[in-house]
């Protein structure tokens, strides 16, 4: 670099996964790595329809600018989704549009990380998180979590421990990566925890709509009693992420500090593209739609898992989401999931090696698989070719 | 509040012209206060019949994720039109996609200021690049200006006194607030500077293509010869705000740092609005467009100008742009303009108080006029208003 840039930057670089994950593009390879929800069932006619009335009937204001925080029936028809969907009881007012719900997480860093400040998450965690709050220069401190999520006594532990705690941020529902969901039980708990801290929570809920079976747990912000929930949600995993549709919900104090640094991030979201999912929902049922996508994704999930359990050495555990995009595999403490997946893509099959959504880095053994965006036929041959390579790393 | 934030929050607040152009927005109030492209001129059909086209052909791709650079056959096209208009040098792999011209405001505070590093602009400034910038905490060094725009000579007197400079920003095209243009000789001049200096400079365009009279210059990243001018371009000017398409224009050192932190910011901007605009470059004349909103903004322009002649007392001074959407009025020393907007509001006209352009306060005595998104009609009977409020506080 020929200039002097900010602090902050030499921290950033380029990351391993990053470098990585350009491997796993090549078509020849059966790629486990992506996040990409199933291009084949994005209800393309109902856009088009939607998409053409709304610049028939209301050009000129859909190429226009707008408002900072959105259109205001589109946050009203997200208020109901939301209270409907998960027992909150928002109004369009505790809404504000953001530029996918990756906007949010970045907003969130510049609103409340100073450098040094603890910021709390679930170990491992969503690596687009960590790399939105990284360059405001947080410690990151990661909270141990099982098969029902983030602990709470872990979580107070860590309170206790680190000082200054500025931000908790979560995934309660199928939390990429692991798949998990926090339980009802520890929900309730962990709103206890955060009122006693007085500690803001980002509740981040991408996937929540795309449960495959058992009940609908209520988000953590139906449990917030003191306005300390940030809840984020997106349209991306159940209706297009090409449109980059996010929202916030948060206390009118907060949501303004929100709309706030928006305003100077990128003025607004794209008025086209908040009304092209407004009138989706006006003209068409997203909960059928929704009912599809979960058919096929709980079908390519109950592919893999039979797959991995007819395939896989006894030594490889891995977890079984109940809803999601991503499974977590944990392979012996020996083994490096980031020296295999060089081994994987020469047998042209790929994952994202779980070091990567440690923020302080370990736990080199894991990885993340997603089964969204494959036929079942690929899943199988994918899951084999792993097995593969699993089974010969474990022989060496 | 409730909860501890960051503190580049305290710094930022609800803005008192943010509160005061609320005001403006009443539909009976004649506004010069906006900053608004003439919606009639949209072209709407021409948006409808490629977006059709876009979503039948490639539905599936321009719903699903994309990269964070931007499709690059747009790359390519948004290098070529560069070119073409102010003699730069640029190809597709020089160039990355953001969310509005804005966004690219945001990401280069972020990748350049640390707090209390000096950040050199124009006096007045685009008031977005105040507030993008701000978050970061710089000292904002400001450069005097005159009729052809910054000081060369100033410039150099500032770096001297300010220490630690590490960017400087401009609009040298039609300037916003003031629609000032800077010199060829100014621009050379420059150059030299920022090489003396090794000083990142953004060149922000979002009005060079607006030109109504005079020669086209070369822009600043045209006479960059180390690689240190960034250049920031939009369509939201030329051919639509809503649908948030702008662009970055660096060396690739300085490029790759935009990509990893707008990847932190927002993944990636629209796939399916870059397509629309991509696609509208490929099938229409943009040219012949452009051609019909200078057209229309030169009438505006020509009718507010002479209004202002006939109707401002002599003791007011305003410039005369060559392009763009603004001018600017200073007013006797005594005035001010935050408080004489609260008369013209009781009389239903309305601006932007300059003050609100210079981010250290002060020169409280000038105005921002936007003519671009009225009829004459209405400039004519605005124009009156204003002046007779003018008078009457010369008056007093």
């Amino acid at each position: 670099m020929t200039v002097a840039t900010a602090r902050r930057m030499d921290k950033l670089g380029r990351s391993e996964i990053r470098e990585i994950l350009k491997l796993t593009l090549k078509p020849d390879i059966i790629s486990f790595a992506g996040g990409l929800p199933a291009p084949e069932l994005f209800p393309v006619e109902e856009i088009k329809s939607v998409t053409q009335d709304l610049l028939s009937r209301h050009g000129r204001q859909v190429l226009q600018y707008s408002t900072t925080e959105g259109f205001y029936p589109f946050r009203e028809i997200i208020a109901a989704r939301a209270n409907d969907n998960f027992q909150t009881k928002l109004t369009g007012d505790d809404i504000t549009i953001v530029t996918g719900s990756q906007q949010a997480l970045d907003l969130a860093g510049k609103i409340f990380i100073d450098e040094g400040d603890a910021v709390l998450l679930e170990s491992p965690s969503y690596l687009g998180a960590i790399n939105a709050f990284k360059p405001y220069g947080p410690r990151f401190a990661e909270v141990a979590m099982d098969e029902n999520g983030m602990i709470p006594a872990e979580l107070e532990k860590t309170l206790k421990a680190v000082g200054r705690a500025k931000l908790l941020y979560m995934t309660p529902d199928f939390q990429n990566p692991t798949g998990r969901t926090l339980s009802l039980e520890r929900r309730k708990h962990i709103i206890e925890i955060i009122n006693k801290y007085n500690l803001p929570l980002i509740e981040d809920n991408p996937y929540g709509e795309l449960r495959f079976e058992g009940e609908r747990l209520p988000a953590l912000k139906a449990l917030d009693t003191k306005g300390l929930v940030i809840y984020n949600g997106t349209f991306s995993k159940i209706l297009s992420p090409g449109l980059r549709q996010g929202y916030v919900a948060a206390a009118h104090d907060l949501l303004e500090l929100f709309i706030t640094v928006k305003q100077s991030s990128d003025l607004h979201t794209s008025e086209l593209n908040q009304r092209i999912v407004y009138e989706y929902l006006l003209k068409y049922d997203i909960k059928e739609h929704i009912k599809r996508l979960i058919a096929l994704y709980k079908s390519r999930l109950d592919a893999i898992i039979k797959s991995m359990e007819e395939e896989f050495p006894p030594e490889v555990s891995f977890t079984r989401p109940e809803g999601g995009l991503f499974l977590w595999v944990v392979l012996p403490e020996k083994i490096d999931a980031g020296k295999l997946l060089v081994k994987c893509l020469e047998e042209k099959v790929a994952f994202v090696p779980g070091f990567s959504f440690y923020p302080n880095g370990g736990q080199r053994n894991t990885l993340r698989i997603n089964y969204s965006n494959m036929p079942e036929d690929r899943i199988k041959e994918g899951i084999k070719r792993l097995a593969a390579v699993f089974r010969k790393a474990l022989k060496a």
